[in-house]
């Protein structure tokens, strides 16, 4: 695909360009979460999140029936998932963290899809053991988060197959390949596994409706590079007796290059919760800034917070304060502060975030069972 | 596809056409069995197989490799299956009586797949509800005919998906959609379930190496029909860890309307091994023979047995004694029989197979659970 200077690509296997996430509303016919939306899921989490607060999570499907059901004590659950093709990074913690805000404060279940079929599937370079090591690496980060152990349920493609293949079934039936062509770009050259897969990604929307026994909305909390997924799921799920499954669209952490999302593809510019200390510091010493080409003309003209990559990490995770934020914007601006002290700065709060984080993750591996569901495994051999 | 007066077309979900099974055989890319094949195989089994001698399982891939296999004592797997869109017919009850003739004389073990997902997914009219019965009612019939209970196993893949599901993710990495284009002729209207389900199918030949631990050799009897899921399977096997799989083939088993394959979405022109005697007699009294216009016409000139269904179902199945077969095939030429003297006679040899056959099948409804392979159900909840 050949990219206009300021187009841009999301799917969910590729992002690239200077994302326009207005657009990207449009392009993919969702909902922005308007001022009257944030304040009824506001009345009943009773706190603004920085996350929506800021707008990062700024997109939805079907929010508003979802709060109905809560209202009306339906009751709703929460479906989100992690492909592990390698080690959970900060991009991958932001929407977990705003998913477990919401579980905080609805008490809702939360399903937790591992897919190491996908990440098997279409990279050339994984075998299935490797991709189930890294969902046991990344379920540890999951569970460090500080989800609900009663109400969290963890499980890995391969390992609760019986159940996912069983919904999946039903999906695949529903979708064609022109309708899979269309949404994802495949072509000739895909695996059958590949064009295969958006079932079971979808099927975990239904999943939980068929545990119960009767039909329970489900809301998606989600990076919006994975909604072409749920726009399939959402076309055939009422053809299949169960309820569209709703969402909640994050923007994506960019990555320290400056553009586009965190890779886990690219380790050198982005943080993963195994980095030590040593790696984080020279990985944020590197990183792509909006300074100018010295340190008079910085002095002079100011540095660029809108383009900087240390800036963003402020704005997304690492500076709730709007005012501290804002201060950080000013004194960038003016040519106050230098990249050195911001990335000093930032540099700190991830070692310390990190820090933490993994002796949460240490701890993780002594429960990890508990969050597990799983198909008993082989049959009767 | 437009047909020529004398082309054809097989594939596992359409036949039609009057059949060159020679023709096949170099389509395909498979070989012959030839009489020297046919002598190493009655060495082994001790007896030459009515269908073996008649050239109805007449076509293979690597059945050598299997035979080397057995004389070194490395020994061997058979793997067939059947699709479950409605009851058994006689046409289906054919390659089994083979694959239990090769059990009972090599002693071997029967993996036996019942692909409730395929006909889900390929067909639009049925649930799965539906095909899952329809399995069930299948497995009677295979266990009917004697199968030893300690070598045969029996699945649906819905109910053993974990392990299926986790074999077929390493055949469905290596096959692309052009590839499944090209031996089914998929298009874009196809459900990405029916694009992925061929690596179910080929799953089922390294289930055994799976299961074992072990590499083993399979050979897979099966009619003409179901070869092209195997040609994918072979091309991939050893790709991915196994050996590929050999493969017996039949021809198939004409309907009563005297030509294509019995089917079983054609009711009135198969026989089911649920038909009553009134529907057997009913069924062979409507079948095409080939009777001349009028009695006294043939008295004069003779019937046609080579296009003749009756004499097809006598030939394929119900006489077993080439001299009583040749007999009578001379006897119609000649217009010494009539057509309801043949018909009468396979009436009454079918209805005697289908009663006793229908009394063992009861008896398999208290021992099916014997035969089958589950995984556990349904996870943890």
């Amino acid at each position: 695909m050949i990219l206009l200077p300021d187009d841009f690509v999301v799917t969910p296997w590729e992002v690239s360009g200077d994302i326009d996430y207005d657009r990207l509303i449009e392009r993919f016919g969702t909902q922005k979460i308007d001022d009257e939306l944030v304040a009824r899921l506001v009345k009943h989490t009773g706190e603004m999140h920085t996350m929506l607060r800021r707008g990062i999570f700024y997109s939805h499907r079907d929010l508003n029936l979802i709060l109905d059901d809560h209202e009306k004590g339906r009751g709703f659950v929460m479906y989100t998932g992690r492909g592990p093709s390698g080690h959970t990074h900060l991009g991958h913690l932001m929407p977990w963290i705003f998913t477990k805000y919401l579980q905080d404060r609805f008490g809702v279940e939360l399903y937790f899809q591992l897919t190491d079929d996908e990440k098997f599937l279409f990279l050339p370079e994984l075998s299935l053991e490797d991709t189930k090591n890294f969902a046991y690496e990344n379920a540890l980060d999951i569970i460090a988060l500080g989800f609900d152990k009663d109400k969290t349920r963890i499980f890995l493609d391969t390992e609760y197959a019986h159940q996912m293949y069983n919904i999946a079934l039903k999906v695949a039936k529903k979708v064609t390949f022109s309708t899979a062509k269309a949404v994802f770009g495949f072509d000739n050259s895909n695996n059958i596994g590949s064009i295969w897969f958006t079932s079971m990604q979808a099927a975990t929307a239904f999943l939980p409706s068929v545990l119960k026994g009767e039909n329970i909305r489900c809301v998606i909390p989600c990076a919006i590079d994975q909604d072409p997924h749920f726009r399939v799921a959402r076309d055939i799920a009422e053809g299949i007796g169960f309820y569209k499954p709703a969402l909640l669209h994050c923007k994506m952490l960019p990555s320290l290059a400056g553009s586009d999302k965190m890779s886990a593809s690219l380790p050198s510019t982005s943080i993963f919760t195994v980095d030590s200390a040593g790696d984080i510091k020279k990985k944020i010493g590197n990183a792509f800034t909006g300074g100018a080409v010295s340190v008079d003309e910085q002095r002079k003209n100011g540095g660029n917070p809108d383009i900087c990559s240390v800036y963003q990490y402020f704005y997304y995770i690492f500076e709730e304060d709007d005012a501290k934020l804002d201060d950080r914007w000013a004194k960038c601006r003016s040519g106050e502060i230098l990249c050195g002290e911001c990335k000093g700065d930032l540099t700190a709060r991830v070692t310390g975030f990190v820090a933490k984080h993994q002796e949460k993750r240490e701890k993780a591996r002594d429960v990890v069972e508990e969050f597990m569901l799983r198909d008993c495994q082989g049959g009767d051999d």
